[in-house]
């Protein structure tokens, strides 16, 4: 598959760090840039701009609040453009400089469709501070479709860049991914449409596949799939898919074997058992997360009964 | 998806053997079928019937030759049939006892494009000894077109029971799938199509799921996905998936934690990344099974780019 409009957004240190309270170290990180500046994805997401007011240094790492101090440290003006997440209600207004001074290219606002019209006036101050800007509407398997309708409509009249499908419960197989795309390349037109996947089913990277064949051209890996719980679509099935002479997956490899194997085993993200779980069941990943640190004495078995027997 | 047609064919023992060269022990395997047949799964294939003047009985265990006293020593007879294995040229045609004698009710003949002559020949010969038969075309992302429209036309004059779409080295994504399994369910009338993937490119599951959506009835996984290098579908998404109303995932996650969690620590199946490589370059795992038992100072991108060379 070759469009020269698709871009890879790699977000293994944003959404890898909800595995680690954002905790790489900065060696690393600079590491984990380069790596993928050497194999030509298009923006590398280092982390969320959280309040400090709201959350504690001394419990989070660097990568949650994403100083502009931090940020040049271990990143470098190359054709690999830094993003960030914006949480809705997370960020300090105060906080934003304008573009032209950071080494910020890409915000991306995460937000629930119910909160839309908060993530449109983050977002227009984003805009004019100089960003590009997208808006991701997280867990839309939980979404009633007349709200997801109404929060496209209202995203079709801004002047953003992206608007993102976000599977974040690892919920969809091809079709609903399919209905979604038509959906969202639909009713922005004139925007490009992103999207992310986890991989609680092992369906993260096919959706993502399904994704770019309807047209979508902004793609969400992390390296070695790191992400919350499941994970994400892996960076490096991605560059091995793609086939824009740009890309080279061999540095991101090459990364991944210096790294992130042992990080798995420690951190334990990807296909496990209560994340799969969760998935099928369209759940918040928080119940899996707990029962992976503790199951209490009960079964896999006893734990897909409880989530089933919660819905009641 | 409720198909009343659809039926899993499990093949944890059988392909997961190739990792331990079928030393699975009994009191496992028991609970193995048991659990299967507890989740109303169609059919549990339990090994190979390898000839053993062929293979040594001390080099591998007892799921490498099938003997009907073992079979029976850890299955039994009801809804969920047993299936075994029979490779074209391993097999002695005098091992194989009528139908009415056996507790198999399944073989599944493997063969590659360029034997199906054989594999025709040994398929009579068990349809006349009573068994249902399916033949399973392996390694089609390497067979040449007209040589794969040749042998689904000889299979089609067959009186065979299924003929199998295998993606030996997990090379397909989601439009290759659909565009075989309609060639498959044009080229062979009245049969039915089963599918069996591999998870190099974490597609395993999502390639079944395609072949469902198109018509294809039977569907292989494993538990836990075991099988050689990267595995298979995992015998507990589909379960997740398919909803009809006699399958039921819980005896599967159960077993999954007593015994498949900590063997794949052991044996690691899945998706590491030299499997992941070969997948994505379309070569047959040898190589990547190799590195990953030692890789001799190589990195993963230095192994990458020995594969593309070796293609030169």
């Amino acid at each position: 598959m070759y469009r020269p409009e698709i871009k890879i957004v790699d977000c293994t240190i944003r959404d890898g760090g909800l595995m680690n309270d954002h905790r790489f170290e900065r060696g690393m990180v600079r590491e984990v840039f380069k790596a993928l500046a050497d194999s030509g994805v298009d923006y590398c997401e280092l982390g969320y701009r959280c309040d400090k007011k709201q959350y504690s240094t001394d419990q989070f790492g660097p990568w949650k609040f994403c100083d502009e101090a931090d940020l040049r440290d271990v990143a470098f003006e190359c054709d690999t453009k830094v993003s960030v997440m914006a949480d809705v209600g997370r960020v300090d207004y105060g906080d934003l400089i304008p573009a032209s001074e950071s080494i910020i290219k890409l915000y991306r606002v995460a937000t629930y469709a119910k909160e839309i019209d908060k993530a449109i006036h983050l977002g227009n101050h984003l805009k004019n501070l100089g960003y590009e800007v997208a808006v991701n509407i997280m867990a839309v398997s939980h979404v009633l479709e007349p709200e997801l309708d109404e929060a496209l409509r209202q995203l079709s009249t801004t002047n953003f860049d992206m608007v993102y499908l976000v599977d974040s419960f690892g919920y969809l197989y091809s079709e609903p991914v399919q209905y979604l795309a038509d959906k969202y390349l639909a009713a922005v037109p004139g925007k490009q449409i992103g999207i992310h996947c986890h991989n609680n089913q092992q369906l993260a990277f096919a959706n993502t596949v399904e994704g770019i064949i309807k047209g979508i051209n902004y793609v969400d890996g992390s390296i070695y799939g790191m992400g919350r719980a499941a994970g994400n679509c892996t960076t490096e099935l991605l560059l091995g898919f793609l086939k824009n002479p740009k890309y080279n997956v061999q540095p991101v490899l090459d990364i991944i074997q210096k790294y992130f194997v042992e990080l798995q085993k420690d951190l334990k993200w990807g296909y496990e058992i209560p994340y799969m779980i969760a998935g099928v069941l369209n759940k918040h990943p928080r119940s899996a997360m707990a029962f992976m640190k503790s199951a209490n004495g009960k079964t896999f078995g006893e734990f897909y009964r409880q989530l089933v027997d919660e819905e009641a």
